[in-house]
């Protein structure tokens, strides 16, 4: 069929109305998108940042909408269900790492940017296990981030296998860091954000964390070995040694962003009476993004959005590349 | 009691005859000296390298002997035992750490050179709880060097949890290395040794590992995501972000040594497409020694070691400052 859609042309261009032709495979289901969110990651895709888009590209990674149409093969998904889609369309389901349920390492996976078109669009067609039912309490427009910094960070806190109650820190107040502290709060433990910004105290507080400023290192050496986990959302320059100090013994360091330059680090702060991790994380598999899901809809995640109509697309993308919006963009077809 | 030993009286002095007197607490094991492994590790403790020897010290943490006398308290070792002692000599029993059966993150923990003497002695009185019997399969020599650098590297391999016939290297060809290499491949895996010198290349074939040439990194790419674990027992300037490119998804890099200077880390290596992990390990528990020491009996795990006489310390100790010694050199009392 064919689909309506918007794409960039080359490197750095701006969005036009653009159509592709794509077939409902056996396995696919065809969604009309009803939302879009729009973050600096679609922007970096734009830009190229990674080398590895492929142009045109249609940006937009994190969608939902409603099955319209399912391959012959499909199960467990119905015309009218509301659903999730993520960054990855597709796997091979063969290799060591799809039979191990960690479809996202699977080699000949194919992405939104790289392999194929995403959600700013009117429909997409995706393979049908990478498609997710929504819970029916949440709200389409503020699951919509859900579908790839969700399952990000939701997945990384989940890796650390927690304490209950445990004293927990997010680097970075964006759009990723916000929704972790959010999520931390929510799964019971204490959480601290650290930010330079102190005009982004109030919307930490909101998340449900406690606001730390960062932007002097020495206000922190007094909670040295105080922290089980911090997660870094940080894609600038930090000192990780600083953020290493202050987990205790056997405490986490996650990452699931990284900035552009090589960072020093003190291998020894990893050992030395201490027994620290640093370890990443790469968005999630399937069962992470239903997980992700499902305690979303049990503890009324949600994310701290703004709705704009798809028409407004332009105005969502300047806003992008100018500054730093605290919430997340998502369009809306009205 | 009066204990007789050779310490070291001041930063970076020599070895000389030195008593001190010890009472044998109600938890305590009175044993008599047979063997002390000396290493590079207790060169660093001479020169106070780290800042926190006290002297007059007495060095030696990886000791073997037979057990003298024992406290009013003492459960589980008799008189006549043949036993083994690390660097640990007591904790706290009572804090977090402690109760999770971690002693050695224990924050009133007593260790060698830092709150007591060593094994360059004839006797040592150390809490029971730290003190091992040593399986009667074990070579008493042999076996000095599990007591720190062994439980140090095992339980590092331990933590990766690494499935069967596991793709595995290690950095550094030294004691820490050697080691390792062992134990992995006593443990069913593939092991690679990277070292820089090729002169190494015999003992590292007969710890059973494949010696990989590390001095030029071209040679290394072909290897990229190949392996499942890495462990690094440098403590020289090296590149980590050579070494985590190696790591398939998922794979785990361990550090039980470091170089003094802090080293550029890419950051995506460990989240982009990979998920993978980096963590220190810091000697291990008392369980972690027991397991160590039942692992190696049951393996036929021997170190290689050069023994010399008690009476040849100042040559042992020369040797030490002096050039790498690809073997472990253990004093014996004759």
């Amino acid at each position: 069929m064919k689909i309506k859609a918007y794409a960039v042309m080359e490197k750095g261009g701006k969005l036009t109305p653009f159509c592709y032709e794509k077939a409902l495979g056996k396995n696919d289901a065809l969604v009309r998108i009803t939302h879009c969110s729009i973050a600096r990651g679609d922007i970096q895709f734009m830009n190229d940042d990674w080398g590895d888009t492929k142009f045109p590209v249609v940006p937009g990674h994190e969608i939902v909408g409603i099955v319209e149409d399912i391959g012959a093969n499909v199960t467990g998904l119905q015309p009218g269900d509301r659903v999730g889609i993520g960054y990855q369309q597709t796997a091979c389901f063969k290799c060591e790492f799809c039979r191990a349920g960690n479809e996202q390492f699977c080699p000949d996976q194919q992405v939104i940017g790289v392999h194929c078109h995403g959600g700013l669009a009117e429909h997409i067609i995706t393979d049908s296990r990478f498609v997710f039912k929504l819970p029916a309490s949440l709200d389409a427009a503020r699951s919509a981030p859900l579908m790839s910094s969700g399952v990000t960070v939701y997945t990384a806190i989940r890796k650390a296998n927690l304490p209950d109650n445990a004293v927990t820190g997010v680097l970075g107040a964006g759009g990723l860091g916000l929704l972790a502290a959010r999520f931390l709060q929510k799964m019971g433990h204490q959480v601290s954000a650290f930010s330079h910004s102190p005009g982004k105290k109030q919307l930490i507080e909101q998340s449900g964390a406690a606001y730390l400023d960062s932007s002097n290192e020495s206000n922190l050496s007094s909670l040295q070995q105080k922290f089980d986990f911090i997660l870094s959302t940080l894609n600038v320059d930090f000192n990780i040694n600083t953020y290493l100090k202050l987990l205790k013994p056997q405490g986490k360091f996650g990452v699931v962003a990284s900035p552009l330059q090589q960072q020093p680090i003190s291998i020894g702060l990893l050992y030395d009476y201490a027994q620290r991790t640093i370890y990443g994380n790469y968005v999630g598999s399937r069962k992470d993004m239903v997980d992700t899901l499902d305690f979303s809809a049990r503890n009324n995640m949600e994310c701290m959005v703004e709705v704009l109509p798809f028409s407004e697309m332009d105005t969502a993308i300047a806003t992008l590349r100018n500054q730093h919006t605290p919430v997340r963009l998502v369009l809306e077809h009205r």
